[in-house]
């Protein structure tokens, strides 16, 4: 019997004492052995709660049991989320968490720190929620090289985006409507302005260069600008607009990586396209495989808290053992993002066509049925500061949003 | 230095050694050390490959040298593939697959016989070519209880049916253009009536039970009888016609499973109808994670390749353990076909219509544009042997394709 504890008793860490008392006998075969909650770390009482008497309020009580192999960090939040987790790696004990925050700041530091006390610090929950995203990359897709990562990471946007798309509501309407289901939160800042999203792809792209990126290198673009308008235009050119995060690797003399997150108009034959509501994925680009797609539900209690007890059992199965992961503390210098090349649809008031082609140099117009005032045009590929400059000598312009490649 | 043979020398096989090639770095930084191919059997020889010399005849060369510790069977078939895997297997070297002929007839027997010698019988290659598919079954979901797998895991029906849609083509034409284009085989039949579809999901409702689902037990309808008429019909419908292989958990008293290979109407809404061309897909449903699914490559030298390296270098990261996998030799009995239940798109001559009011109640007549002399309705939810009975009732039925819920 593997006694575990869990860290936070709120949304994910409720969820992960339900899959495991739901799923009990299964993931016990799984496991090898049964896995038992012994102590729920909180601040708060639960009275009535059936798990009440594993309620403690003490840290200590965890560090120093023994029994203690494998601890679930569900707090959220840097501190004391990272005191803790130190701790109990210190200690020998595994910690299996779904804090993105946590892990994006000091996931190689963690690592090592695991490595060198023959545990475990693991994290799938922290990015895809229950979709296996983390398992992929460290695990499974070995023998690539990853060239590409493009996410909808961030289920809150992608079901904003969905519902302007399909029901042709604003910004602020689809943003009421995902607050009032729950999808967001009263202060939805961390997820509208990419935030969240963001952490996520810092993740990812760490362990698709083996080194750290720093999320807070990473260009950042939230979806707040975004209006219906920008959808007539997307599908009257075949496309769509999400909400990516992604990293590339761009192959030279040494290897350099490229991360961003921002709407970008997305082809209708790319499979990230038909990839709504909620749901999140992540598409990969592999030299070997090509193209493959992991989709699911990236957020909510149950599948967030079953990621975290599938890292339960991968610790339950190898007692003492350190599960190998390339993640090193050594930072990253992402490309400048104002090097980066791409396309852009850019929309334009009628009065400044002239000024624009002057600009921009010859392009076709776009005139979306149901549009009145304004056109839009495609740009050659250009470097992302060049194409900035041009916007700001443009007071036409209406909008602009880069083109997915 | 980790020494691997590779038995075969043929697509996936020169596959394999291409990409222990081509990411020789990458691979051995993830596996701990470097791989090298030491032996290649195959009977012709390669006079002019790079590799020419490591080619051998005699199998045991490989069977002998107690260097060689993982064994790529990339022969396909059953014999002499299934001996050559015992065999090294019994001398404690692990094997590595794409072969899902074999795994589907000796998976369970052939994993208790790794468990026993300490070493590993692995097939991710064999479902879904580079897709991540076994992973996830058995490493990754561990939390869950899977109630259904429903996968597109033939490329070659996938592309046909593709392009029947798109090109409003024959069944005849888009056959004879996959062959051209070297997507299906001289004699495709293994293809186009699903029994390549059959031995993958027999395989994958192994993992999902954790006993062995004989694929000899599993009804499965080919594609053949699917006409550009039916496709007319879908699109009204919002739909798209896939052939399926799925499995699905009852619950009940006792455990019950059922399994099939079949065309399928696929509502727009599921996200295996986006799949599109030679792409395959496996849609997991969980108990706690809902829907997910893995998209990618289910064929092709390199994606299958990739996927046995991939094994390969979970076997050089664990030497001399054991990877749990779970699957009994025991058997389970599938629920009988023809008691399962479903609705049916039936195609009926327009002199048919009372005769079908009669045999199957009121319904709504479907007439799209550009179908004359016909019409179509969808059934109730019914059972599989009430449904055939009725249609053998009806001459004047001129199709029908079952309905995925």
């Amino acid at each position: 019997m593997a006694k575990v504890a869990v860290l936070g008793y709120g949304t994910v860490g409720s969820g992960v004492v339900e899959v495991l008392e739901k799923n009990r006998s299964l993931i016990a075969k799984r496991a090898g052995e049964e896995l038992e909650v012994k102590y729920i770390l909180d601040l708060r009482d639960f009275p009535g709660d059936p798990y009440e008497d594993r309620v403690i309020h003490d840290v200590e009580m965890i560090m120093g049991d023994p029994e203690i192999q494998i601890v679930c960090e569900t707090m959220g939040g840097n501190e004391p989320a990272y005191t803790f987790s130190k701790r109990a790696i210190l200690a020998g004990k595994s910690v299996c968490t779904s804090n993105k925050e946590l892990v994006a700041n000091h996931g190689a530091e963690l690592i090592a720190l695991a490595r060198e006390h023959r545990c475990n610090y693991l994290f799938e929950a922290s990015v895809g929620g229950g979709i296996p995203v983390i398992r992929p990359l460290c695990n499974a897709l070995t023998a690539e090289r990853i060239n590409e990562i493009s996410g909808i990471l961030n289920g809150t946007t992608n079901y904003i985006l969905t519902k302007m798309e399909q029901e042709k509501t604003r910004f602020e309407d689809a943003l009421k409507s995902a607050q009032e289901l729950g999808y967001a939160e009263r202060n939805p800042e961390a997820d509208v302005e990419g935030q969240d999203a963001c952490r996520k792809i810092a993740i990812l792209a760490s362990l698709m260069s083996g080194k750290t990126v720093d999320y807070r290198d990473i260009y950042t673009e939230g979806i707040t600008q975004i209006t219906p308008e920008d959808f007539v235009y997307a599908r009257c050119m075949g496309m769509t607009v999400k909400l990516l995060a992604m990293c590339k690797r761009r192959e030279g003399e040494k290897e350099e990586y490229l991360a961003a997150v921002a709407p970008y108009l997305v082809s209708g034959q790319n499979p990230l396209a038909g990839v709504n509501d909620v749901f999140n994925a992540v598409f990969i680009h592999g030299n070997m495989l090509g193209e493959s797609m992991f989709y699911g539900r990236g957020a909510g209690k149950l599948p967030t808290a079953s990621a975290v007890v599938a890292d339960v059992v991968d610790c339950a199965k190898h007692p003492g053992e350190h599960i190998i992961c390339l993640w090193e503390e050594e930072k990253i210098r992402l490309l400048d993002f104002g090097q980066t090349k791409g396309r852009f649809l850019v929309r334009v008031k009628e009065a400044g066509e002239d000024r624009a082609r002057n600009l921009f140099g010859d392009f076709e117009k776009i005139v979306p049925d149901g549009i009145t005032g304004e056109f839009a045009f495609v740009t050659k590929v250009m470097r992302e500061e060049e194409a900035v400059q041009k916007f700001g000598g443009l007071p036409e312009l209406v909008a602009r949003i880069r083109i997915k490649d």
